[in-house]
């Protein structure tokens, strides 16, 4: 039992980690497309990995943000940022945007969860807590995308992201709310939300813009 | 007198939905000319109905925030921007941004009394205090424009905006000031705040740019 | 000794000073450029010039707001920029960015030793302690270029900025850690930083892009 435990926080740190790369090579890329400078280049990656949680964080009151607590993700994006630029060239993105759209699924799936189970420890109402969630997942991904100057993607490529993890957030909610150990809810909202990433991504989903 | 308190308190929270309706929906039709999807408009009809008020809370730290303590707000910000994209066209643009001038007037002016009201009850300087006005009045519509990769049209477009909610915000200090009670200074800042921004737009006042 | 502690805080004082008064020019230069209405020169400059030590107050939770306890610089920049609309013409702008070079330099070093300073103080890991001193220096001139819907020069324009404040930083918690007085400190961070920007300005450094 014990060791089970283990073995889930180990799986946990492990996706946790993945999922950090995943967004901090979105945001190393996004800045190589604009013809950022490597301190752009890793503001812009930093932002992406962390700008999410910290935005959280900012908004429930939390102190000390998750990166003080792990100062060693800081280091680890920040090598990342170096490896990136001593070696992935522009004719490797294309590959390394498609490995990485299963790590960024796991990983919105995570974070949504994290924000979720952290609102709810603050006592907020149901849909605030939701709200975290699809915060603490997709906000990286828009302040990366302000700072590059662009609207940010979750908001005009019309491919489920956000939508996802209000969905899986809910998922989260639910559980909880039926009386299931938070472990399940945990699973369950990854699995929804990264499944119905997956689903959307592979049937090209469309969510519906504004009919002029 | 405790029924002319209720119908007070009925008038502020008629005036604050209106308002905030009139807040959210300058943001869903940004968000509909810049052809975003369906959750870019509801975060930026988001943005531009709580930035102002969130950003004012983050900088006086106040938790929880007001749409904690008030969820429905956020339930009929989704509701109105549903209902939007269903039946408001970009043909009903025009006469919708004429129609929302009046309850964005009136919110500005609320707005900004409430921002200066609640930076006073953290004893800070009244300048400051009237800048949180401001802020809590303008920095929603701010933010729905940075997030459509725009300059704040509060800060181009000459037209006054913030300046009738700085003048509102010390009308406010200055009453409370020669201690007059704070409904009435209330009403003198919705008053002038409103009364200005009118002016503004009937007379067609422009505030001065650079000279280059 | 009393005399020369007053005589550095003195200097100290006027070093903020100027810097303030540099950052803020920068912003208000940044809006003419973009034709903004005298509330944007306004709004621009007091986040050039707030901006980045605002952003490490959120981040480190400190209130009040250090333009709160000291509410003159808030009026001292509100002035600035009146005199700017009145007297400073475009044709004036090469030889005021040329003139406020130094100053920013050395605020850079300041702000950066303020921010590395406060975030020591609690108890932060030197690595976040140094980025708070970059993001103190730094994000002021981020923020005013977001808002200006352009990317931030500081990420971009290949010259070394935020990098000579994380240097300076490095050497401001080294030589804490090996034990010496928190002015001479100051002083050794404001010389690296402001004396690598110089550098960097005069021998045209660049920092590298990343590689196609």
């Amino acid at each position: 039992m014990n060791q089970m435990a283990s073995w889930g926080e180990w799986l946990r740190i492990a996706v946790e980690g993945l999922a950090t790369a995943a967004f901090a090579l979105s945001g190393a890329m996004e800045a190589a497309r604009k013809r950022l400078d490597a301190v752009g280049v890793c503001v812009v990656a930093f932002l992406a990995a962390f700008g999410g949680g910290t935005l959280r964080d900012l908004l429930l009151d939390q102190r000390p943000f998750f990166w003080v607590r792990h100062v060693e993700l800081l280091w680890a994006v920040l090598a990342l940022c170096v490896l990136a630029m001593l070696f992935l060239r522009d004719r490797h993105f294309v590959l390394t945007e498609k490995a990485i759209q299963w790590p960024d699924a796991l990983g919105l799936g995570l974070f949504a969860a994290v924000g979720v189970d952290q609102a709810l420890q603050h006592q907020l109402p149901a849909l605030v807590a939701v709200l975290m969630g699809v915060i603490t997942g997709v906000f990286g991904g828009v302040l990366r995308d302000m700072v590059c100057n662009e609207i940010p993607s979750a908001f005009r490529d019309h491919r489920p992201y956000a939508v996802c993890a209000f969905a899986g957030g809910w998922v989260y909610v639910g559980l909880l709310y039926l009386g299931q150990p938070g472990s399940l809810a945990l699973l369950a909202c990854v699995a929804v939300t990264a499944g119905l990433r997956g689903l959307a991504l592979w049937r090209n989903w469309q969510i519906p813009g504004w009919r002029a």
